[in-house]
């Protein structure tokens, strides 16, 4: 999506450790045109697929989801990282996070994930995967069907992709990173 | 809002301990049509208000803020409850959690809020008052102003509203909670 793709170049900045740093349009402050425009391009690029439901997990994945289940019409699941004490029957799963060097529980609860769901997975990152892991993880426990998964960047370098590929998953990403060596952003 | 408030007679349940969970159609899973007329309401009572900015905290205030600053046409930026190693310049202060019973630190880059910003706070609860204490804190720390605050739902029996018009904040709620009393929901 060369959209995004222009926006990554003039305003993505690219850090030392390796690290794509998009917090001035995706994860921190958004741009809620952009943000909109990625949406719509997601729901076009899985309208008639069936999908009764999108999915996510907080908190950055949360502002794409909310905009594509508008778009498609269906309602918006976020998973949870913490689960709160009024909420029972949670459907969980470990998931290591690469960025906080540290694991998490992710808990979407019961009530709102069954073997009637097709579901879309949003979030704004593909890297190596973990999260999207998880979520097949907790869809199989649920019984639901994974459609598809949308990803706003992937960090093509890593091994995201192909673990998830190997599992069957249509993947789409509106970006891909080939590279980021030297601190310069290039695109597959 | 009317249609808010059928929506939680009809979907929201409350839980003996005082409770109100509208996790069927507010935070965890969303109904994105509810959420952008919540959205469009909100936009509307803020028309002509100057704001150049949303301010929300991740993560159930994310889906209402991106849509309200979609409709109106500005930035959105999402307060971080922990710090991740690439950012800098955060400005954070401790907000306690009734529901969770802990106190986290929510922040704000300094990169996204600035003495030219007049913001608004979008949030789905307003009961104590403490995560909105908290933005009030952020932005006086940034020289931001504070140009009005909207919450999807209020807890009109506990103090939080008090406390923000003490501080001369102006507040929109699109639902405001008289009682809970006996597990029966009633409306101000």
């Amino acid at each position: 999506m060369n959209l995004l793709k222009q926006r990554i170049l003039s305003d993505g900045q690219c850090l030392d450790n390796g690290t794509l740093k998009v917090d001035n349009f995706i994860n921190h402050q958004m741009d809620p045109a952009l943000m909109m425009a990625m949406a719509q391009e997601i729901a076009n690029r899985f309208d008639n697929k069936g999908i009764n439901k999108i999915v996510t997990i907080e908190a950055s994945g949360i502002a794409p989801a909310i905009l594509v289940g508008y778009l498609m019409q269906v309602p918006v699941v976020f998973a949870k990282k913490n689960v709160p004490s009024t909420m029972e029957h949670m459907i969980s799963t470990p998931v290591f996070s690469f960025t906080k060097k540290r694991c998490y529980d992710v808990g979407i609860s019961r009530n709102f994930l069954s073997a009637d769901d097709h579901i879309l997975f949003v979030d704004d990152f593909l890297a190596n995967g973990n999260a999207a892991m998880g979520i097949i993880d907790i869809a199989s426990k649920a019984g639901a069907q994974i459609a598809g998964m949308a990803f706003l960047i992937e960090k093509g370098f890593q091994n995201g992709r192909q673990k998830l590929l190997d599992m069957g998953i249509h993947i789409e990403s509106l970006a891909i990173i080939k590279s980021l060596d030297n601190c310069t952003i290039t695109f597959e």
